[in-house]
């Protein structure tokens, strides 16, 4: 950490700060500067939260942190990249990539069976589909729940394929652990830090979606919060910021992409569904995501998105996945890459 | 809901997503305009989530809301202002304005005692301070759990002083409700929707804090979240959103009072400690917000910030507050309120 | 327009509001919903921003724009795409892609010319350097000026390569109109519009590049501006827009690019120095600009970044800028374009 | 400047990393943390630009500044406030508050005679309203130009009422200056380096606006424009900023009130009108500007909002800015302010 202070700092605010350092078991390295007194603290990085209290020290002007807060996901602490076994013979994170695809919401046997059945017969790898649904509305479809689940397991017998579906509470999170290879935490629960903890002691892979407004430090502090409990299995998802931009629903910013392959080890994957929401911006964003080196897709597809109970806009149709699907490989080989 | 059509839509086009609006329950009202047609659904809202997938329909260009999507919130349901009796004598939504005061976490017996025998000298209501911490970092100080809400629950007694403190998972609510007048869900939980049922569903004053990206009709649709399932004691806190300056930890947009106040009865409160993040902003903007309307603040408070656990920068030491106290009473006669 | 009034307007109120429609020259259409009444104001959109101050008129909750509000900029007036003769040989809005290159200032002949041989022989089409250069910092380096412009046509000459470069204000447009082949109008400058008018009466192309807080809608009024004085060759460039996100110096709206596609006719580029601020992270965000469909792209080549008198972190060393060339032939390919 | 090496720089990148800084003309400070080198560059900071693009060099991680970039702006610089005197008596920066009141745009004579009696006989000291107007669409109403300025002065004389209109260009700065007592520069133009340039060289106030998207630090490095120049005659304006949020026109960052006044001298205002868009907050946010510490106010009024020419849904009538004033006046005394 460095501490800078101000310009009119006195020696005994100086000198105040300087032991306050030290007793926080910090060495001082100090940097006399041509205006002002700036302090290097030396040592182990685990009180830094205190440290940043001295902010509140008279002649402080301000704490700047050097290192990245986050350890076990940072590619200093792995240097090789992580690859995920879904079970089905699916992985994520090597050169084959991931493509993940289905509803928004499970609606019914027949609706889910028919995705299942569209996605894998053009070479999707993972069926998705929520039981539980965050709705901003409590007036909305709140998902099928557990019925939802069994009607995943079925499609996920019938057709091979391991599901992912969304864990909203620790409630509920034995259930859908039963049923689902792979556990999603969703955007509006990525700061939800119980969760975190208790799905970071399951030993069932788990994608983290990015929140509206988290940082890309804070994005794999959440991750850290997985890893710290045991579970190493963590998948990151580009899903989507919150800007002023409307003409989207959420600004998809695909630079987090590279910028997460270099700090983490953690397999990287992209929602350009949730990223623009609405179903023609899909295909473009799903090409350009994998251009920019994402390890994987999430893909909302729905037999008839007019008639879609949640997220209809978003979605394709599977004639529309299997034109996406013809695309990707085209991509996917452009950048050594297979599908 | 608008329904407008792209310009070169088809008359196939347009009688299909005139009959789609009606089988979902809508009377459609026509409107041809100098370039497209534009349709009315009038009817029940409740199936609106649907009438939104329209927008995947092929010559749709956009469907546009009219109604506000909250009704328990709205100010046109219920015209007159929520007053919330929050025990102890304290209640929020009138005349005289609530002011919390507490530290953010609870480190002691000594640091809550100290702080709880200020603020009560100074004439604060209500005391603040957290046992379960969200934290960014799993690395840091996460709260003293139980054993915090049983010293906040002392200094309650103590000094007759109604305790409000976070509840961040639907685990801990039982114990949490046992010892708070009031219970706070975060702005990282404002979209936690299963935590919002269950607070929902307890006979507690809930305050809700403002998240860092949600928009203004977001967070009444969380509030009626609470409202839907029973529990009428909702208190709005606006603590900041996430913007591009950094001078600042949050942007606090004040205008969201006035624009909260004119929308929904419930009251209004401010946090200007997370705010803005550093404790010598904290007063000019307390000022504000009460200028501009809000029925409360919420204060961060601590005996020795540059030793606090958490969040030292934005906290006010003891004869900080009692100044601030000071200059607040002037501030509201201004208003015509009262401290 | 669609003029929603509030659920408690008097008769008086709606009448009176019906009067005011049809006085600026519209037809009213009325749709009583079922709590509230909701006109349609049907007519020429000429005299609308005059309608948008009726929601100053008591009873009137809110005033909606069904219609774009460019048209010469809309894919609707003219749906072909506009192609751009930029010189020698040069252009943009074809199969073709328009690669741009170069520094981002004009340091010296040396660094010029150095600059112009290696992107020359990597086979980008278009040379760009700052003569003028808007710099936040008033003790920065503020370009060669003129004598830049003089550097800029002998790397021309020399090269046979068109040339690009900024133009800051009205007063030195007829020199830099001499010197370049097209215009740049820069990210701060995007809503200056004595300027957009003034290079509208030129004949040279322009580039207008997003302003950091531009909306989608505004940017296209922005060429608008442009258009509407007589000149119809005007190229947009996304370049990134201002978010929370500190990771990259600006959030890359890559979505901007079908998005653009889709509503206009004109060329669409990228520029992934600007956008992302790195060199590290300029190539895999140019590969996914040309997979999301961008006509081009603009990349700044520095012979020594390390030395840069500005932009030096986010500029490619000519064997970098090489090694991206190549990689983007492959891309391009993949979605049929060539390069 | 602080500059941190990457945990795995090799000695040969550090030492040359050392010697690049020292031929910048810096003196080195190393300081070994327990994971990376990190180097202080002390001395005078005017190639500090230069400094940044160490971040281009192998073995960099991050280069962090020190120093607030702004000098004459900076109250570390010149720790009295400057005070303002704008002709007519007015002043501006000291105990009294500034009120600036007007039209968005002059109309004609009836209505800028009519505002000026209004706003005179309220007590509001200096008169705005715009000449040359900049519009987002190229159709909309531009003001009567020169005519506009004509009618200004005309009023200006009638009610010895100081005037202050926008300047959108160097081209009209000359016969501005001739009618205007200050000059305002619009929040669009916050970065038109040039026109910042050209208002510098002039003896006028001026009034600079904060933009859209410009961080504190950026606004103060525009003033720093204007200062530089010779011009020390600087109004600063908050706004309101671009955000998620749609329920406000613009997101009015009073926060930023506290923080320049901490870090400059020069006066600071605030504009309630465009900050939230709506005539309905322009009072309560009035009322908070004042009592965050705001040296004064600019407010829209207009004698029939519902006919205005532009910015009708934001402008008060001239009975409610009646109300307004009055209201100033007591939270002006309670926070020991005169009006």
């Amino acid at each position: 950490m460095i501490i800078s202070m101000k310009k009119g700092a006195t020696p005994q605010e100086i000198s105040h700060v300087r032991k306050l350092i030290e007793e926080l078991g910090y060495k001082v390295h100090e940097s006399q500067g041509s205006e002002r007194m700036v302090f290097g603290a030396i040592g182990d990085e685990r009180s830094k939260h205190r440290l940043t209290s001295l902010e509140a020290q008279p002649g402080v002007e301000k704490v700047i942190p050097i290192l990245a807060p986050y350890k076990l996901a940072s590619r200093e602490t792995k240097q090789e990249s992580t690859v995920i076994d879904l079970g089905h013979g699916v992985k994520v994170g090597n050169r084959k990539l991931l493509v993940i695809a289905g509803p928004c919401a499970v609606e019914s046997q027949d609706q889910i069976m028919e995705v299942a059945a569209a996605m894998k017969e053009c070479g999707a790898h993972m069926l998705r589909g929520g039981a539980f649904k965050p709705r901003t509305s409590p007036y909305a479809f709140q998902g099928l729940m557990n019925d939802g689940l069994y009607l995943l397991a079925k499609a996920r017998e019938a057709y091979s394929l391991p599901v992912i579906t969304e864990v909203m509470d620790t409630a509920s999170l034995e259930i859908i652990s039963e049923h689902a290879d792979c556990l999603q935490v969703g955007a509006r629960n990525i700061q939800n830090f119980q969760l975190l903890k208790e799905v970071g002691k399951t030993r069932k892979p788990v994608l983290l979606k990015r929140g509206m407004s988290t940082t890309i430090e804070e994005f794999l502090m959440s991750a850290e919060y997985v890893l710290s409990n045991g579970n190493h299995q963590v998948i990151l998802c580009e899903r989507g910021i919150r800007t002023f931009e409307t003409a989207t629903r959420n600004t998809l910013d695909l630079s987090a992409v590279p910028v997460l392959k270099e700090k983490t080890h953690l397999p990287v994957i992209v929602d350009p569904s949730h990223g623009t929401g609405h179903a023609r911006y899909v295909m473009p964003m799903a090409y350009a995501a994998v251009a920019a080196g994402a390890d994987g897709l999430m893909i909302e597809v729905h037999p008839r998105p007019e008639e879609a109970l949640s997220d209809g806009p978003q979605s394709l149709r599977p004639n529309e996945f299997k034109h996406l699907m013809e695309g990707l490989r085209r991509i996917a080989s452009a950048v050594d890459r297979d599908i």
